[in-house]
């Protein structure tokens, strides 16, 4: 996610500059010949591009919509994790004693950690050998999904709690609840990792602003003469833009600058959960932002 | 659901390459009249297109917005089968026990795949063979609805969990609650299966882009001369991907290639749910995508 | 609702005919004027005719959204009638026995065609009779609002069932809570049904589409000659079509041919109900479109 | 709430007359200046009108958006009071008594009255001495927040049912769920009310749209001629209009013709809830429309 | 939040003032230059002026939306905060008894003030120790995360309660489900705070806006002479103003005249506890708004 407040234009050239390095010369060349060699047969001057435009920005609006859409239901479910989370930690404390609420926390620790790298493809076992007792590490390490693994060990610790007489069947049903919502967290943050925006949404726009921005310095050429190349430059940039950044946001788990914060969000959570089992020590440090982007 | 990431031309074709032919060929010959012999009566150079595109733009936005909602909400829809069944599954192992936690998820995997071939109206009798004991089969076999009657039969294990005395009332009740989840899944799904989009807003865009797209070559021949067929082509190209999109988009359950990926999806969550279960052998194989395309 | 996949042009000219005549012959009659007698003085060449059609069809827009909202919500809502209904049954199984789950389906199948004929404003005494016993009938034909009545006749019976020992407290809370998202659904089928779209969302679009369709043969006259009349008739029916669609829409409970097909989904939820209880001969017949039209 | 179908010129020229008839004027005078005297300076023709109008357009669009969504939820929150009444007057039947019953509905049909009245400000003095008991009227009265009092009088009085044995804990707490509920629907209402539509959105496209009508007929003069005023009129029309509407809905508590009905529907509640005890005789009328207009 | 309902011209100036005075001397010497001294190469008269702000429109428009959303997210939030705590505070008068209730308000009304606080970055250890008994005092301040201390602690008194037999297991529940709430009001915020608005969607439109104003006078000045200052200053006006309402509404909690009015919101929730309880002195006095602005 980018913190930074000012535009990074070293990084928007990664993205458009050879295409707007191409608009440019192509609007050079285009104005010598019409303009120097009075070769008029290659402009374009009634191209319908106000048509044109105004209909592609409305595509392009929607898309905009959408991604934007996908990259806040992301970050939404992240935020029930956090809310889960601390419930659930309070509800273990409220319902069972801090003795039991410890051994969920850990658990539950090891299951944000184990989300953000099942999302991000990595593999876990260090993590979770870090935070988990051995026995829940050799029940959760065999499975595929870890994440959901670690859900079914909470069920059974839920489990036994009511079994040892910690609490009665109300509260069993209502520990498991929460984990209900860890449950659709998880899925949530599948579908959405999974199900990419639909692809006609994706290439028909880029090929449709491709299209457009290839016509530009020859629909224009006619009539701004020198002026041509860097009127084209602008409205490409707009165009481009609208383009790229809908691409960017529309996946929120691949380890871009445009993530959800996933190390920040996971690490957070495990200093909110051990400060509210009364740890003050040996906490560990919350993620810094880096170069005004935090992971 | 398309995965490959760049545009298949050929399938593009398929869907608008005759009426883009036809743009094209109605322009030449436009062209060949008004600038080859003079016969400007033909032309139309102050049709008001501009006013009718911007209008039909907002339009097809609106269409191409709602028809995605349909088929994000049937993606929902299925992601919270996943969790559902997860969730009820984990709910038997903890609440109930091992056994019984078998019995269910059997039961629940044939009511995913059974789902996924009522909505696709196919046969789901060889798959429910496959699964099912021979006593639910029989059970399940002579209803109409068989996703629903696999409900009713998961309830009457529920209540039998109960009164052998595996769990209390309250357990009771919300192993039900999760059961109202898939019912709610179930409705929704016939739901968007059975409701089309309203018809109006399906084929007055379409009476309104093919007319668009009639009178393009008569309203840009005075003006662009030989370089009408190139733009008539780019425009319709544009307007007919608006609304090509929208109708693709519009229907998830109808075995195209933009349907939400049910058999995926259904053998996910066998796959899951047996791991949830400890085995480890004998699991089905994940669904590929066939030439790019997830079914 | 509409089922039938093609334009059935008749209807639409009932709706549109006679506007689109009347532009058709204002604009014959003024090119005539105009071009025959030279008469230029009733052309109005200048007209801003883009920024008035341009803001219009935003307005228009907003207006088919918000219609489609209605729409949409009224059919999620008789959704949730499905699907609670369904629920109810196999919790009357689950929770009590197959005899109580009859007398419970039985009031809930008059609930549902009651709810139908209630905002139909149509006389519900027949179906009463034939679905209930002579005592619930008794009971609820003296109320104003009989689906409601029959809910809280509903709730006696859970009531009954809890002081026969069928079920403990539990239960009896979780059988009400599904009678009250029944109530939600009543409400919210009312809401819609007595909440008319907001009136100047109505008739302010309506005036406004008939100002443009009225200025516009005047404004092309100049420029379009021969052409003026196809060319205003078919601008005008993208605006009149855009402005009746979200009228007809936007009052789904009108025994029109956009009603929600609420004659069709309560016979279903009639089978379907039945068949959960082992019913298999003397079942309703599904209803089936009329001429592509579902009621 | 407006309910007659007809545009009510009437009322319509009160909000925008006087701006319709100064651009009238305005248009007649600078048409006499530039076609009369050949006044030219005074007139504007390359104003960007469309570019103005198109970014205005939207804005307002967005606008028009939000009142409507903040008036929608206002009349769904009252939908939610209708349902939550229905449902704890049928779980006070169910889960307790008859007896039991009428308390709670007669504090309920005071706590409907008195939101009505504590949201258009008025004194609910007169209505609480109608409808309740001298003792609850005695517990009421001295809270400033008066329907919140109710709720918490209706609380202690579940509690009393429980004390006195008529349920357990479990009814007990639904019947807590649904004051729940009310309580939302409380603090719905006063958001609504107290948080006007962030004021710049109201005020800025306020100026910007009376800059339009300001500059309008300088920018048309030059072209139009005579036909100058009534373009402007009724281009003006549009802006004024689509600036009016937004205005009048976003307040839907504010006692004017667009208010929710809430006397209407808080009379309504009362009849529903006395039916639903069997009550027959001395029920009050429902409210009427007057001229049109329901309140 | 801005209460006023009249432009304050002078705090608008504070934020687009330079930017119109750049504009309009622009626009003078421009003037100067192509009609005083008949350099015309400066003027740009083809610039596609409408296409580029058409598109930029659709931008800034998505932008607000996505802006205000943000917005009423986080009062809807605080709304909840409200509706938590009357039902809280009803519940442990209801459940439990007053003496309960008024430990509970008390810490209650510390969440509500400390959760302000927090999300202005405030010292909150003044507040606390004049709502907080000493002992709760101390077991709160050590915590870097206040308020969710505090939820914690009202879950240890709901504990107790339990323990000291005031109320069953059923009613301990749904207590720490009202918790739940609060705790998803907690991170709902944080969420909000801590995730600003995608950095691409608030610089890019910035540098559009910018590229347009700067454009525009060069665009206007050869058709439209001296009136060229007037003229872009107005439509600056529009998309500054459009471009820059979006960036003030979009961050809530950043005690700025546009933040959501938390110190009025959280004395409100004060007056309404304590008055449940039956307080009728010492209560605070409700927060006005200074010089229009509600804080």
């Amino acid at each position: 996610m980018i913190l930074r407040t000012t535009l990074d234009w070293g990084r928007v050239m990664q993205y458009v500059g050879k295409q707007l390095a191409a608009v440019a010369c192509t609007s050079v060349a285009l104005t010598v010949l019409v303009h120097g060699y009075d070769f008029r047969a290659v402009a374009l001057p009634n191209f319908p591009i106000s048509l044109y435009a105004a209909s592609l920005g409305i595509f392009l609006g929607f898309r905009n919509n959408s991604a934007y859409d996908r990259w806040w239901e992301a970050r939404n479910i992240w935020g029930t994790v956090v809310n889960a989370s601390r419930t659930l930690v309070r509800q273990s404390i409220v319902f069972g004693d801090r003795e039991f609420a410890k051994e969920m926390a850990s658990l539950l620790i090891a299951f944000v950690h184990s989300l953000r790298l099942h999302l991000r493809r990595q593999d876990p076992t260090e993590e979770l050998k870090r935070i988990l007792s051995e026995e829940d590490e050799r029940y959760v390490l065999p499975f595929a999904n870890r994440p959901n693994a670690i859900l079914t060990r909470l069920g059974l610790w839920v489990c036994d709690g009511h079994k040892q007489g910690l609490y009665g069947e109300n509260r069993l049903v209502a520990l498991e609840a929460t984990l209900a919502r860890l449950t659709d967290c998880l899925g949530g943050c599948e579908r959405i990792k999974n199900t990419p925006m639909i692809r006609q949404y994706d290439y028909i726009p880029k090929v449709l602003v491709y299209g457009l921005i290839a016509v530009l310095p020859f629909a224009l050429v006619a009539n701004l003469g020198w002026y041509t190349a860097p009127v084209a430059v602008v409205v490409s940039f707009l165009f481009l833009s609208l383009d790229t950044i809908g691409r960017n946001v529309e996946a929120p788990f691949e380890s871009t600058i445009n993530d959800i914060p996933m190390t920040a969000l996971s690490t957070a959570i495990e200093i909110d959960l051990l400060q509210m089992l009364g740890e003050r020590e040996g906490l560990p440090e919350p993620v810094q932002p880096v170069e005004g982007i935090l992971y």
